[in-house]
């Protein structure tokens, strides 16, 4: 670290004051390493700016010395994006940017700072009778402004739309230090370009989420959960066709989940059991909604299950009789994610295809990882609505998980050989090499190999026009140097 | 025109073929006319293309001479978009590339060409029993191209979104002549920049839309429509917040309709009559609609007005008995547009709040022009779930328009003036000068007064780095040199 950006470390520091400079070095760990521990980065500086304009402060003395500026949300990105990596770069962490700034439910909307918690953004629309439907596995901890720079997925997509579907507008620092306001509950704007869709997704490349005003929805007044047995995959695909038409319009999520999913929670998780009296390989969870009360969603529910039993396209199957009830069904769709760490390693993908092919996407998928690596067991679930799935890849079964590290560690090695197996498949297949977790670093220089040059160089174009001298989040999404389309994914050395 | 144009038309003649040039002067007429005589521009070629290929190498051979290029769809913009400047611009038509590519039902996606029609998009989408939503009134002529291109709104944005949020997939020619093939039917699609918002709302100033892969939806089932008399403005407001709570999210239409409109409606179009006994002063058309057969709408509409009648909301009202009574309700609708150009001149705005302050928006620009030109007549009617205001101001009544046009004449000299007012009026309440029509030449020099300075450089910074010789659509939205913000909007001779 030369003077000249000590120099600029000093002034950033005096911009925030003591309260916005973390220098306890167990506390930067947190900063510097990813969530899963795939990444554990480096920083120069760690800065909580307590403003919109301490953010600018810090942004345009950082652009004046040079310094790379990596924002940071929660810290739950599963692509790297959070990750700092020199000594001169500065993690800016907008956690204490979270207030909610306003909020009206007469016009459905909220304003809220980047740091707050998605938990508290949906706490406090409940509050005024309204529901943000943002809703995903971190959302105890993750905030908003990584989702938006993210455009995060999640359960409520199918019904609601990811989370640019749910922005009205931004407030941004730009990689000059210029604060621009696009904030405001307006649902038709056409002056002009849509200047909020290039910050959304950019994995902070293009400047600095600092606030935004979001939608906000009626909140259900009924809800009805189902957990459906099915014999194959495509089983589901039919079953959500039906319930889409059928339930008009009122279906709201709509998971899949394999047999070895239920397995794995069911042995890990305390609390997670079989809701059926046989194993049947796939299930479907779904919620249908209605923000009508009195809306007889139930009988409805229950006329169509009716249906499709008769059809002989569920097995069998359970509607939850209460509020709680729903969330034990949903519980078996979160305790899958969290036992897959107890089967030892796993290399996880998460893809997308055209809704119609997901089940055969699961097949070739499936058909393919078992081909290579005999016994591996494919863990394929997701937003069928959405046509994503996460093909997560648990190595082979065995007892001695912890007492051989090292078999694991070898299974692991073999993540670029899966990687290309699966991405090529659904590439093949018109898909996405990433559905709802984005690029960061993870897939960064993979991105070439499936991408037209034509889209990548537009990206490179905008990044360049926005962020000439590179400083916002540099090295995440794309280089600016093109790589070679034959580069393999990247991994830090821990 | 210089030999070194006159060679780049030669060449571009070549490349589209005999087929692909309009010469005939009366057809090219259509070409550089605006839909509503507003601008008459000038051009030195049309051409129609069949083919991506095909207007790529146009958009190469013109950028090689550096000759400015309108795309042009329908010509039904309502802005001065695709008017050409002058005798080197080349109108670049996309009627011919009207090819529905594919549908794919269970997708619920559908990939056309830009030159579609609307309609014809919206009938292919209902043989294979879905929904294509946009609906506006210049459906039967305008295509699909032009609404990617202004973002359009219409009647469905309420429940189903803008056209930018009904679009899944673009396949673009850039200014450089490549082509960005990024069509597809995925929901969710994560890897960088997305790309597609970038053309979407640029009213072809980055790239020329050729296709696009748009969402579809299930059909409804049922739609009911009512239409139903309000005492004021802000009742419409509390009516509105009701039914869409007690609709559990299936009001699909809520339009506002004054007194004004109806009666100019009767006056001048066949077969308008008013559809209730005694005058009102508001009234509000709405639909409510459900893919679900059986869904029992009609029932719970009726309760839901017995309801608000109880209440004092209403004063009166009818719900259609059948579809073609419903096609008439809203024939009211199309018609008080129409009706409007037998009422001498008028004066047309195109703003919108957040929801909430619809009805104070009304109330304040009636006030503000009648105290400007005491007898004019404003029309506020429009899509109030949205925001979105049409603010039209007709010329004092008289019974000779046709005789004497002097008067008329005048009265839209004072379009600035009334301009000012209305959108001095809107900014200060937060709101949008252009809610669905977007900005082409018709607010191009009057948005950097609405606009902040740093939103107007991002979007100058973005066109550079797509279009850096500006021959795209150049001079529409923004200009590369930067206006004085007290520039007025100049009205281009005829």
């Amino acid at each position: 670290v030369t003077s000249a950006i000590e120099a600029a470390f000093k002034g950033i520091r005096a911009a925030v004051g003591p309260k916005g400079i973390v220098d306890d070095a167990q506390e930067i760990e947190r900063y510097v390493t990813e969530t899963r521990g795939m990444y554990r980065g480096q920083t120069g500086l760690v800065v909580r700016p307590a403003s919109t304009s301490e953010v600018a402060e810090v942004v345009r003395l950082a652009g004046e010395a040079r310094l790379p500026i990596v924002p940071q949300g929660g810290n739950t990105g599963l692509c790297g994006g959070g990750v700092p990596q020199d000594d001169r770069s500065i993690v800016l962490s907008l956690g204490r940017m979270n207030r909610i700034r306003n909020i009206h439910p007469a016009d459905f909307s909220i304003t809220v700072e980047a740091g707050c918690i998605l938990a508290e953004i949906q706490k406090a629309a409940e509050t005024v009778d309204r529901l943000f439907p943002l809703s995903l596995g971190a959302e105890g901890s993750c905030q908003i402004g990584g989702n938006l720079s993210t455009n995060a997925g999640g359960i409520g997509v199918l019904h609601y739309g990811n989370t640019r579907d749910l922005c009205l507008g931004l407030e941004v620092v730009l990689p000059d230090g210029q604060i621009w306001d696009g904030l405001g509950a307006l649902r038709k704007d056409n002056t002009g370009y849509d200047l909020k869709q290039l910050f959304i997704g950019a994995e902070g490349t293009l400047g600095i989420i600092t606030a935004a005003t979001l939608k906000l929805f009626p909140r259900p007044r009924e809800v009805e959960t189902a957990f459906l047995a099915l014999a194959k995959a495509s089983d589901a695909m039919e079953l959500f066709a039906r319930a889409r038409a059928a339930s008009g319009d009122q279906l709201t999520a709509f998971e899949l989940i394999p047999r070895r999913g239920l397995e794995f929670a069911a042995r890990h998780v305390a609390g997670i059991v079989d809701p059926l009296d046989r194993p049947h390989a796939w299930y479907a969870l779904i919620d249908v909604s209605s923000s009508r009360p009195e809306s007889n969603l139930r009988a409805s529910l229950e006329a169509f299950l009716g249906e499709v039993v008769e059809a002989g396209l569920i097995a069998d199957g359970v509607v939850a009789a209460s509020a709680q009830q729903s969330q034990q069904l949903w519980r078996i769709r979160e305790a899958m994610v969290e036992a897959q760490k107890y089967e030892g390693g796993s290399i996880k993908h998460d893809v997308s295809v055209a809704v119609s092919r997901v089940a055969e996407c699961i097949e070739r998928l499936t058909a393919a990882v078992e081909a290579r690596i005999p016994d591996c067991r494919p863990l394929a679930f997701g937003h069928v609505g959405d046509g994503n799935i996460h093909f997560n890849v648990s190595e082979p079964a065995r007892d001695n998980y912890k007492r051989e590290p090292a078999t694991t560690k070898a299974f692991l090695t073999r993540r670029t050989e899966l990687n290309d197996i699966v991405h090529g498949i659904v590439a093949q297949m018109g898909g996405s090499i990433s559905a709802e977790h984005g690029i960061g670093i993870l897939k960064r220089d993979e991105l070439p190999r499936y991408k037209p040059a034509v889209a990548l160089e537009l990206m490179r174009a905008v990044k360049r026009a926005l962020d000439p001298d590179d400083i916002m989040n540099p090295g995440k999404i794309i280089t600016l140097n093109e790589p070679k389309a034959e580069a393999r994914p990247r991994r830090r050395a821990r």
